[in-house]
Parts: structure tokens; sequence; C-alpha cells
């Protein structure tokens, strides 16, 4: 047993948890569409201008990568992390632009101990993302296999 | 009207199609999960090799990255799109791996026209990610927001 990490028991329903931050940048946001979402008002800043959005925004995905980021810093990376099985009503609720500070709140809604393996259980997060502004821009519930913390 | 771009008139309930492929390296999955995802099993092959996966695999969300570069470069990039409110019932159901080829399936499951903005509709797209086994990698069910044909 490893006293520094964090396992499937550490987690108590209903604790909402400040993850931490993460700063968005012109560079990234183009960076990530080139690569995986070249839709015009991701990769060009005059099609941004021109759209509905009125400016470059990030693709919806590049949005989780980096909640995913400050999710491991925040505390996966530190949890006895077996991967995870998905995710439920993932909501991009507003655009996410250059300058903007994403920051990630997760609150354990569910904690499911797996009756075929006894050794882990399944977290369920409700995972929220505000803005700088403290607007709300990504929601989504993510479910996280941990292992049990052992007897 | 621009004769060449597709709207969401053009897609029939029921029709599904294959998107095409993309291709996974270690390279592409080691880069995604530096900046991302950076838990053991993503960014360091021994500890892979040593964890329930039996081997290095791309992060969850480097799947959905990738399966978002083969929808925009299957229909989306010549549709007329809005962007995405979201995505439901997002599943990893299989681990990717270096050197496994994904093909995207989508489906129009459900066109709602939206009532507060005639000039657009919502699609649903189940999407299906299959390796180069025919194992079923991935599964959503995606939103598409597009502007409907001019008349």
């Amino acid at each position: 047993m490893n006293a520094t990490l964090q396992y499937f028991d550490d987690f108590p329903v209903g604790e909402r948890r400040d993850l931490g931050s993460h700063a968005v940048t012109e560079e990234a946001i183009l960076r990530f569409a080139r690569e995986f979402d070249p839709q015009s008002f991701h990769v060009d800043r005059a099609a941004g201008e021109a759209s509905i959005y009125g400016g470059l925004i990030a693709s919806g995905w590049h949005t989780c990568a980096m909640t995913m980021r400050v999710i491991c810093d925040g505390f996966l990376l530190a949890a006895a992390s077996v991967g995870s099985p998905g995710v439920d009503t993932l909501r991009w609720k507003r655009p996410v632009r250059a300058g903007d500070t994403l920051r990630v709140f997760a609150t354990v809604v569910e904690a499911r101990p797996s009756t075929s393996k006894p050794d882990r259980g399944v977290l369920v997060n409700a995972i929220e993302v505000r803005n700088q502004d403290d607007e709300i821009v990504l929601t989504m519930q993510a479910m996280t296999m941990l292992y049990r913390r052992p007897t």
C-alpha cells in the first residue's frame, strides 16, 4: 500500500474540489485545431470574427483536453487510476477564447464499487469548467475507475 | 446558396456513413498525452506494459480528437456547421494502441429543426469507431448544429 496514493475510498460523495486552472492561448487553439478540428472558426481568426461566435474559439475537444490536464494535475496523477469507461452529458456551454483562464471543479456524485472486480470501483464526477468571468463553459459527468484502498 | 455545401436537410435519418480512417502512431500518442493526459499508461511504455492494459494506450481524449479529425474530413468541413452543443454517452470501449487504424462511422439518429432559430437545426449522429480488427473502440451520440438549406 502506497500511503501517498489516493484510492476509490478517499473521495467522499458530495465533496466539491477546485482542481486548478489552465490558461488558453491563441497558439494552442490554432495548433490543436489544425491537427484535429480544422473548422474555420477554430483555425482562422477572420472566419471566427465573421461567424456567430464573433472571434476565434477553441475546439470543444481542445477544451476537454485542457480540462483533462487540470484533472490530472488536480488529483488523478496522485490517485490509483485504472482509466475511464466514459463520460455522460458533455456540454460545451460557452465559447472558449484565447486569453481565457479555465478553472475546473469536480464533485463526486456517485461512487460505485465494482461487483465483478472487488479491488476497484467507479467514481462519477460532475465536472464544471468556468472562465475568468465565472461563466460555465463546459459541464460533463466523468467516470473514473480507481483501485480500492488495500486492506 | 452554396451548391457544394451540405445543410441540415441533406442528412437523412438512418443513413450510416463511413467517414474514413486515421492511423495511430506511438509518437502521436506520447505527444498528446504529455500535453494533456500524462497518466503513466499513456506516456510510458513500460508503465503501460505493467498496467491492466498490457501496453501503451492512447488517451481517451486523444481518441476523441482523432475521431473529430475524421468527422471533419469525412463531412463536417463541407457542411454548414455552426458548432456543437455537446455529446452524450461517450464510451471508451477498448484500448487504442500505436499501429491501430481507426475507422469512423456515423448514423444520423435524430434531426431536430430549431424552434427558436428557424435557419438551423441539430443533427444527432451515433458515432462508432472501429479498429483494424473491426472491434468497436469508441461510441458516442454527437450533436452538430447546421444551417438549413436556404430557400
